[in-house]
């Protein structure tokens, strides 16, 4: 039986998160879906949070499992029966993700497969989301309805004048 | 009538800038430079001087103007007509620059069009001349004259002994 | 009055060229789109045909003609008094594209703008529009109705049982 | 039963195509080695040689089958049961190789999965090594032994006196 | 007499910083290797611990000498008698390199020489070191026996719980 | 005594090539600028013209020599002793040029060393240069002045009415 583990923030999590979870679960048997517990400054979502959300959103497949993790993340493959990492791709990241997957597979020979970015969701990034909905845009097309919801909820009692890149 | 605002934090402006502007001047109708607000630990120029030492710069180019700007940059371009953002493009920003043109595209439909750096100007960016002037380097030719004057006074006040990149 | 050129091969033209056509007639006042007379050996329309067939597409926008063009594209923008070159940008395409903006602007001085590609058309190009069709895929979602059919139909009478990347 | 292929021209394997062979062997139930047949002017070996030597570097692993495949790709996929491309992917082929991911995955929904090149082949390539040893070099570390053999012996009859880029 | 300059941080120096300074020292007459004095917050060595144990490992090239710096780079390479700057480079990181390199030569006339990363060190940078340490992964794979014995004790001291990308 | 290798086909030799070579020359002892062999069809010089036109602008360093060359560049190397290729980097080619410098050092160890292009070069390739002066356009400002009058003059007698991407 093939593990994979689909690690990330997901702050929260996006149509792009969820299409990368969904096409995992049809490669492989099971999919635990990792919510890294760091929490930075701009966070919107505590982990715990977070975890809540995305179980809500994966009931509707079977095969997968929504968790927290910390330390090392071929540490919490190993001690969860986990062969691979599945990860969305997009072309501005690669340098990074490969340099990291041929890393976690000399630590642990832990494999990495990564799944090319649906395109209409290539440029949406839970950082880029939270920026927007932040400064009062509307994101409620990039993230799955009840997601939308709460962050715009979330972000209204801190709706600042700050400018950003956006 | 077409307007675009050329966006950034202009801290401080450089010929590299001063490029951008001139060409999509001579595109488009109008252009608006909209400077961000945003305060950073490391900024050399509060926004209103940025703003200041804009205006005197771009004075040359009758279709052009400088204002500041907070908030979303699409509200921004709503509330100002107009149609276009136009940014400077280096191959190394190339994909996070084409995530927020389609991410801007998507939440408004106002539409960025890119200019390729001139390759005099490729490896000059605000943050290199700010490090390098810090540091006690020469930067006024990446700089208009009176610009180069000011930054190279108020980094006099500054100089640290830190080591960086550079 | 500012005019600019879109120019490409465009064989066939598809919705990710039409594109960049409508969004660059929005941006400037006159727009050409200038199909090169190259004939490869792998071409599917003589440019006649490919003018003809853009001809309809673009007949819907005003500001909008198509024409044939032969020799250097900057000899072709100082002979029909156009300022700008007008691209669609890919990710993949950017150092090569780069390259030749830089060059044209040095050659004449006219400048290059790029649009981002839209998401849903980044994977489309036309000669991967033809190796599929050539193999009997359905493009019919990556271009217009008539030139759908017409692609269809002169691929028809060519279907060879090769191989290829896709 | 999740079903793989993992196509190319495999002119010839090398150590660098096996290593995504047996990943995707660990990752699916089932994969099919699927030969192409288009037949370049450069081809050191005829389809059904490739076919030969690949399966009996493939017999170590009880779940991988080996076979000739031509027409498209996601064709072959429908025909055969197959729900995923696999693929090992390199920093510089990128570009292309999302395309053709996207584009696949807009056909018939088939989808790609990308395992990142081992380190010490990221710098391998069939075309690579027919020109190293079309020019006389010693590609033997590149290769499996049996095929290194085939392939020294093949270039044998051949050796020109050709410049290349290596 | 060429003399060449490997600036870093080294915290801690990994055996592709080796590989490059043992590259460069065979290239020129002699080599400066300058650690940068920037204390940053994940620092894991001082700076005068990093020379240290810099200057053990390179105890074995005659030609090789190891100093801290601070300011410009292109200043210590003129007050040093240096002429030019060598480094590693990985795929990754070439926009900003280049970047760097065309500000370095356009300062003062220093030249910046590029030896590509050895692809078994590819993927190890000081950072990805330090973060997989620091969350009890195994690092000796990756630096000089020395070096990764003073790595695991100093993190020993300082272990979190924290989660990261790794 | 350091000994370095300029390889191309410089069909013609351009600003670009020449800034290489004499950066090369300030940091090794001796420089061989070996030109392949290979004739390509749109070739507009022949090797031993190139050698020629190349050898009179490089007779200004004293420890540049030009030569043809075919065969294996690394065992061009070994019969030269010549322990370093140098060759100037553009961001667009960094994919093949970093395969191709690990492919050679893992031959037979020769190392790799790449100088970034000088910015008022780094759009300049001599095949765009044959390919704009063969469409009539003027590339005087790209090529030394001897170089420039051979190229016009030998496309003098070709000039065809040929589309291109330029």
């Amino acid at each position: 039986m093939t593990r994979a583990v689909c690690p990330g923030s997901f702050d929260p999590v996006t149509h792009g998160h969820l299409d990368v979870i969904e096409r995992t679960a049809r490669i492989v048997d099971a999919v635990v879906v990792a919510v890294g517990t760091n929490i930075s400054k701009n966070a919107l979502f505590r982990p715990d949070e977070r975890v809540e959300m995305l179980a809500e959103e994966c009931a509707q497949w079977s095969n997968v499992e929504v968790t927290l993790f910390e330390g090392l993340l071929v540490d919490f493959c190993a001690a969860n029966d986990i062969d691979i990492i599945s990860k969305g791709l997009r072309a501005a990241d690669l340098g990074y993700e490969l340099q990291m997957a041929q890393m976690n597979r000399q630590l642990t020979g832990v494999d990495t497969l990564f799944l090319p970015t649906a395109p209409q969701w290539a440029f949406v990034s839970s950082s880029l989301v939270r920026e927007v909905a932040t400064l009062g845009g509307d994101v409620t097309s990039f993230l799955p309805g009840r997601i939308a919801a709460r962050t715009m909820e979330r972000v209204a009692s801190r709706h600042t004048g700050a400018t950003s890149d956006m």
